[in-house]
């Protein structure tokens, strides 16, 4: 058993982290860190220096806070001699992750960027759908209502919080996985409230370079009453048909049939295969960082044309 | 002689690549691609497609028209089989350079984004007198007036144009090239006019991973009459005394008293030493594309804190 340590106990963690880690079976959760909550029957600090020196031994420590806070206890936590998971996104900057792949290997120890909705049970059977298929254009849209899905979440407002980006980052990285093709932002709107420092809303165009256009819409105004406009999905129209993959990647159809869905998936399945990998890395000293996600990111925010919209109360 | 083509024909062309061509005696200019410009004695043709159909042997193209329009060019280059020199900065986006690094790569052409600033003459001098000291903080100040450095060029305020970064990425390419830390944006302010799609100033705080900060400040606005202050510098605070590097690296000092400025230098010492770069280059077949001050400046807008600032007029 690995013994892992957690840093940010907020929702995630207790909704996927804590279960999924238990049903591996590969790691005992050793101690905690986080500035306001704690585990039961698990020692817990209040931040990642006193828990590194509190604790004998932690083999790995999974970093679960907001983007803006994870570098300093990256860097803690390797300059201890730890494994790190990275929740997504691996940071608030590229050249920060840059440099802890550095400073990761200078050490010896395992680095992981996680994306988890790469794990999502649809999506590898849509990838080899599309390594068979010829695509002549597609879309990806991910909308969901932020005051129902990111309550009290202050951090995702704030600059390096990537705003909607921060969801749509998953469509991202899924789509980065199912295509083969490099993929290059060539349009970026972006749209942000008048009272906050990331956008609410962006409308994308993503070339991918065997030749088609991804026109790419996320957004978090969702009006009330409206609440089945909600969608994390992406389409491409192929010489096959129309290939979709919906809810987040866990059903694929062709013209609108499914074709595929895994209905015993456990709902740990995404986070389950990412402490499954990490163990994976750890035992084969290896370490996983794809960066392509948030490169796409900012270079939405380089080449971005940005509108203040009206004030957004959360 | 390697025949070399020329795609946009402008100010930076006629002032300094073809003088600096002339002086390495190692390039003979064949052609041109400009959509309103030509060269005296060489064909001139409306774009890179008509220039590669048309011109018998074309060894290296140097891609030279704003950013925003380099990465088709780039590709089309590439794939005819010439090698590419991408003048700065390499791309609009971060994902099209690393594309063009593996089309480069799998055509077996060499490519090369320059960093003109980083030849600068007290450049080198500078990164050695840096290695042997210890640094306490530093500054980076990048002022200019737009309307006298920029006149006419719409392009640098419109989305991917980079705005105050276009000079700004100068002073980034010398910054990481005299320190031996990565660079990591910590925090990014940035200052849009409301009529205009890019920055006019950024007010960034860089970290350097060996524990100091790098105060930065560019900006494009001097008020008419104090054009004294303009200045393309940076500083550093350290156990040998305050190191600075000013006139955009053409002039190095340790408090205050000069101690290097090469007054034999050729106003063409930048671009010089990039074609011989890129002749080296294209002779041991290789590539040479640091990524580092484009990122720095992707994840200034990601990390950026924009204030929409009064209509600025050219």
């Amino acid at each position: 058993m690995i013994k892992l340590a957690i840093v940010g106990v907020g929702k995630i963690v207790r909704d996927q982290h804590l279960p999924s880690i238990h049903n591996t079976q590969l790691f005992e959760v050793t101690a905690t860190a986080s500035r306001n909550a704690q585990l039961d029957d698990v020692p817990g600090y209040a931040d990642i220096e006193s828990m590194l020196a509190g604790q004998e031994t932690i083999d790995a420590v999974a970093l679960c806070m907001p983007p803006q806070y994870r570098f300093e206890a990256a860097c803690a936590a390797i300059d201890h001699g730890c494994h790190v998971l990275l929740e997504k996104p691996p940071g608030a900057t590229l050249n920060e992750v840059n440099h802890l792949i550095k400073r990761a290997a200078a050490k010896g120890v395992s680095l992981y960027a996680t994306w988890h909705s790469r794990h999502a049970p649809a999506v590898a059977h849509c990838k080899q759908l599309l390594s068979k298929s010829n695509i002549t254009s597609a879309e990806l849209t991910w909308i969901e209502d932020v005051r129902k899905w990111h309550p009290g979440q202050a951090w995702i407002w704030q600059a390096g919080g990537l705003g909607v980006f921060d969801p749509g980052i998953n469509g991202l990285s899924i789509l980065s996985e199912v295509l083969s093709d490099d993929l290059l932002i060539t349009e970026s709107k972006l749209e942000t409230p008048s009272n906050k420092q990331t956008p609410i809303a962006a409308h994308l165009n993503i070339l991918a370079t065997s030749g088609f256009n991804v026109d790419t819409k996320m957004d978090w105004r969702v009006p009330a009453g409206a609440e089945n406009t909600e969608c994390w999905q992406m389409s491409f129209e192929t010489d096959q048909g129309k290939v979709a993959l919906v809810e987040g990647g866990s059903v694929c159809l062709i013209n609108d049939q499914i074709v595929f869905q895994d209905k015993d998936a456990s709902r740990y399945v995404e986070y389950e295969a990412i402490y499954r990998e990490f163990a994976d890395l750890i035992k084969t000293n290896k370490s996983s960082v794809d960066l392509v996600p948030l490169q796409l990111v900012a270079d939405s925010f380089m080449l971005g044309n940005v509108t203040l919209t009206e004030p957004f109360e959360v």
